[in-house]
């Protein structure tokens, strides 16, 4: 187990990292994250992470308390002091502690936590594919920033599990957005479809990754919003993230998608995602 | 200062209360909370809102550690601890800890926290009335669930104060919703009239007691969406909140609503809460 954590600039064990009941993290979800993925001991596409990091930090008005720089340089030690080869560095800044009141506090300081989990890649669902349930999209309309308020996606997560699938895909009106922690894409006849990188979803590292691999690869790709029916009804359909890297979809409501196994497309993108990450 | 706190069931100072950085409450906003009156060191409306706060801890399917009743006991007993005689208890209840992953963690217990606050009435804004600033309500869509996922009520406050007002009055497409911690509700040819207590808004405790105070005083009442249009100019605006109690509204966005001054049935209905809070 990976132990060290880093938690206000100073490099701790797990047991002493306790938090104030006044952090606005607990009171508000007032705070933003980033899950990095760390292969060969090395973290993968920081630039994308930190710049998705300033942005959210910068859409609900919260100053990072050290720069982008120091930030990068503190995981890197983080991963190095926690050994870690193949696993996630989970990173988190809330707006800081003070009494509870919802304007911002004017003397707080943001507080810093992250740490490393060791994580496999998901070999077996990135084999067999995985199978989805449709829930309705109610979070609310900044999806785009990655902040700590994400209760409407454990909601839609733990829902999919009852019924039986292994995540979410969430939809508003029959528009399909995306997972509760994953993009989505559909193929249709050879085109790689996903819902435009606007405010309703957020905007996947290994989404950019995959749609930079796919035209490198000369799939044709369209961003554009899809219905729940064209996703029961794709030739293909895979989730991207950070932890499932591409992962095929194989059936959505208890509909086989594509004939319940992955197709050319997905398998394609995989092995170049594969190349990517240096295997 | 008030400083015995309510930590998972025992009963402690504040410097004792130490969150796990895996407590859910930290990560996702997982978690449920209520905000009680007190007055002359009696909870006010207790039912109501152990009520709200049942059906918010279903909606969310999360367990309440303790039962009502028990919890109530406790709410009383922190009340006596801190000698509190008028202000506010702070009851949050969030799934556990449990190391981060988004589904409902299996052996998690749920963490309650309580404490007081000493908060005099706001004597001079009921007096003299508040401005308000609108801002769009880009939540999800069950505010009427009290969870802790507040981060755009923290950024609508924020944006109202910045913008020289001392709230926001939340709107979806010009239809009025609610303020960032309060009901609002508006007077118009001697009706008054206010958001439907649905998904859209939280079911404020002081919000049911004022519409049956009106109804008791033979004030008609209409619970109907309203527009941004019909705030601006309604003869008379009003908050209503566990501490804003009934506060007038005197202008929206730089414009005087009501001649610039609290109106008659305002007032009518501040004296009717006064009496029923046993001034």
């Amino acid at each position: 187990m990976s132990s060290v954590y880093w938690f206000e600039d100073r490099f701790v064990a797990k047991e002493e990292v306790l938090v104030s009941p006044d952090d606005r993290g607990y009171y508000f979800g007032d705070g933003v994250y980033e899950v990095f993925r760390v292969y060969g001991g090395k973290l993968f596409e920081p630039g994308a992470h930190f710049e998705r990091l300033a942005r959210t930090a910068d859409g609900i008005r919260l100053p990072l308390p050290y720069s982008i720089e120091r930030i990068g340089r503190k995981l890197e030690e983080l991963v190095e002091a926690n050994a870690l080869r193949e696993g996630t560095v989970y990173l988190q800044i809330t707006r800081g502690s003070a009494p509870r009141s919802h304007p911002f506090p004017p003397d707080a300081k943001p507080v810093a936590l992250a740490y490393c989990t060791e994580v496999p890649r998901p070999v077996a669902a990135m084999e067999a594919g995985i199978a989805l349930a449709a829930v309705p999209d109610i979070r609310w309309l900044h999806c785009d920033y990655k902040t700590l308020n994400l209760l409407p996606n454990v909601l839609a997560k733990q829902q999919a599990l009852d019924a039986g699938a292994s995540d979410a895909v969430l939809h508003r009106d029959g528009i399909v957005t995306e997972c509760s922690a994953s993009n989505v894409m559909i193929v249709r006849g050879g085109t790689v479809i996903t819902h435009p990188a606007n405010n309703l979803i957020l905007h996947g590292v290994t989404r950019g990754v995959v749609l930079r691999l796919a035209r490198a690869a000369e799939i044709a790709v369209e961003e554009r919003p899809f219905t729940l029916e064209e996703l029961y009804g794709a030739d293909e359909a895979f989730i991207t993230g950070t932890t499932v890297e591409v992962t095929p979809v194989v059936a959505v409501d208890g509909r086989a998608v594509g004939g319940g196994a992955p197709g050319p497309v997905t398998r394609r993108l995989q092995r170049e995602f594969a190349a990517a990450i240096g295997l």
